[in-house]
């Protein structure tokens, strides 16, 4: 597990798990939490600026997320926000997305002692290497034990 | 439909909807997208600093989204990014969440005529009107046609 201290300003933790979007699952995220029509129907995705179905900002916050989760566990105790959210080169079915991390800012808790805070640069790219979707992540992780 | 025009800095607009948060999608969801104990485990959620489960800050953003939604239907062209998304209070299950969005920015797209370039500040509250979950929203809205 990685604690606070764990955690210095510019470690740059990549993962090494990818994630595949799916049309179905894009399709599925976007009725359920963003149903515009460049995330749920084909035909009028094509006709958008987009020119054809591209994931929603809800799902790819949720592979970013998940593909996080899968790096080296880390002794998160609360969220404390998300800045600049940004989305760069749509994703589309068939990319296969990377996340990797780095730490851009850290300092010790004044409130709860034995405990830090935190700031990650996430940031998501496909296949050919182009950045898809970043945010920064703050939160607050637990100190080393003992 | 809200084109760029009919979304002037100051607009408020609270939408009747509310979405019930379920302790199954609050578990669902987190084993999806952000496993961690206090989104999918109901015991290790009760040791954890929430004292019980939470909903996960991509379910939040879902339930925000979705609920935005459905209010009056926007030319939305395209996200442009999401700031500062912070949760406030917790949700947990049994919640009723409603969502009210104010424009706090408005201009002309420079590279692209007739569209324009809104943000949006969402709200999530629950029912005892604390607020749970908040972010501006900044996107590419379609002029009024003709």
């Amino acid at each position: 597990v990685r604690y606070f201290e764990d955690m210095p300003v510019g470690l740059v933790e990549p993962v090494d798990a990818t994630y595949l979007v799916t049309e179905a699952e894009i399709v599925e995220m976007g009725e359920r939490w963003d149903p515009q029509p460049f995330h749920t129907d084909r035909e009028a995705a094509a006709a958008s600026i987009f020119g054809g179905l591209v994931a929603s900002s809800v799902h790819l916050f949720g592979i970013t997320a998940r593909l996080g989760m899968q790096g080296r566990p880390k002794a998160a105790v609360s969220s404390l926000g998300f800045r600049d959210l940004q989305n760069h080169a749509p994703a589309r079915p068939g990319d296969e997305l990377s996340v990797s991390s780095t730490v851009v800012a850290s300092r010790p808790s004044q409130s709860r002692p034995g405990t830090g805070v935190v700031t990650i640069r996430a940031e998501l790219r496909n296949q050919h290497g182009e950045l898809v979707f970043s945010f920064e992540n703050t939160a607050l992780y637990a100190g080393r034990p003992g």
